[in-house]
């Protein structure tokens, strides 16, 4: 029995999220089909990351384990032609048995992208959230800062999550304007402008339930001139959900990458 | 009664293109129901670029013919409205009752995007042509260079096409290798290499039946190797559509802009 290691990407639109519920197909259901058909074995699949459902993946990794004697690196191009195109296996190699991708110590990067113009871009609109208020990265960004560290995110953790602490650390967090060369607004000079792409960057050992979406809906609304950055340092430290904005939607955010401290070979 | 000039952009994968067809919904007939809904009047738009099923839009223009009192460009944020999420007008003005946005002189742009690695990517994949072989970028843009200028474009022409000439005029065409920052693929020093995205930017007076997107297979073809750029030469001159590449997919062609050479004002 070997343990094989996958980097998973996905369209997360179509599905009810990475995890089996009762209203849909997860993704990890897709794998575990697909995987099944190619070695003939029932595969279940463990992933790291438990995405929602509307979330997409650049880079979740997934474990499973099996008898077959395709080789490790084989299993990408091979799964692959058993999924269907809004699921790829980017990357399959052979993992340690007892590698465990939620438990292992690791950096997770998210990105939340925000489309912000007067009027919507209907090739943008899958994988960002549309904001027609003019926004102040600057501000965005300044807010940021309070929340790298380890710190109680308590005030961005929805209900119904089962954790023993809401502990985490944020190894790096920023708020970057990236003007799109196709639609690029005029803009004032000053801010709050039409910033085009705005995206939020976030690296931590970990995130609680809708974590980054509460932070994103956040950043937008002291964006926005709701309040000033140093709000932010007194949301965090209420330790209280219903100090912080709301949670921004699920087709903004991509997990980009899970980086293992230690290798997870075999 | 007088004549506003929409900006139309529009994600094609659902629609049959822009002109109706019998075999499902068009862009225009789309664009016919928002605005009739929202004037009372049975309206009837003029696209200047009849795009193919499956085209993208960032910058179509149409005209129609109103008596509503709705300000010129308050049509814009109206009519969305009545939109599904996939076409946005992004602009709304009047233009002169007897301009006509496709026999007005102008210049088109378009772009076709190419996702260039071993591995597809299921975020790019609505809007972007998987090619998982390696393409010499430079090899492409030298070949592209040919084609710059005026020419009798027979051979990037698909049959069926009713025009009187086949001589059009390219001001520019690019091809761009734009190494993404989500996922760029680990590349050789040496061309050719897995590039991530390669965009072939082309402007011109106009285009024939298929003509960018024969110019872009012909022009992956030789990014593949399988021809030096010297023989674009030979193609353009052949004045035959069987000597040039194949018809890329319509999904990697997005129709960025059209700039007419007089200001269509009233």
């Amino acid at each position: 029995m070997r343990r094989i290691m996958l980097r998973v990407a996905y369209d997360g639109t179509e599905y009810v999220g990475w995890q089996k519920q009762d209203n849909g197909l997860a993704v990890e259901e897709a794998l575990n089909r697909a995987l099944s058909e190619l070695t003939g074995e029932e595969i279940s699949v463990i992933g790291a990351s438990r995405t929602d459902s509307g979330v997409h993946s650049l880079g979740n990794v997934a474990v499973f384990d099996t008898d077959s004697r395709i080789p490790a690196d084989k299993f990408c191009l091979a799964v692959n032609r058993y999924l269907p195109n809004d699921i790829v296996v980017r990357e399959s190699r052979e993992a340690a048995p007892d590698f465990h991708p939620r438990y292992a110590e690791c950096r997770k990067t998210y990105e939340y992208t925000v489309y912000n113009s007067q009027i919507p871009n209907p090739l943008t609109g899958r994988y960002s959230y549309f904001v027609h208020y003019p926004l102040d990265v600057d501000a965005m960004d300044r807010a940021a800062e309070y929340l790298i560290g380890t710190h109680d995110f308590a005030s961005f953790c929805s209900a119904g999550a089962q954790v023993k602490t809401t502990v985490r650390q944020i190894f790096a967090l920023n708020c970057i304007a990236d003007p799109p060369a196709p639609d690029r607004d005029a803009t004032a000079e000053n801010s709050p402008r039409f910033c085009g792409r705005v995206i939020i960057r976030i690296t931590g050992n970990g995130f609680l339930y809708n974590m980054v979406r509460i932070i994103a809906g956040t950043l937008v609304q002291i964006g926005q001139g709701m309040y000033p950055p140093e709000k932010m340092k007194e949301i965090l430290e209420a330790h209280d959900r219903t100090q912080a904005g709301p949670t921004a939607p699920p087709h903004g955010l991509v997990l980009k990458e899970i980086e293992y401290r230690l290798d997870p070979l075999p």
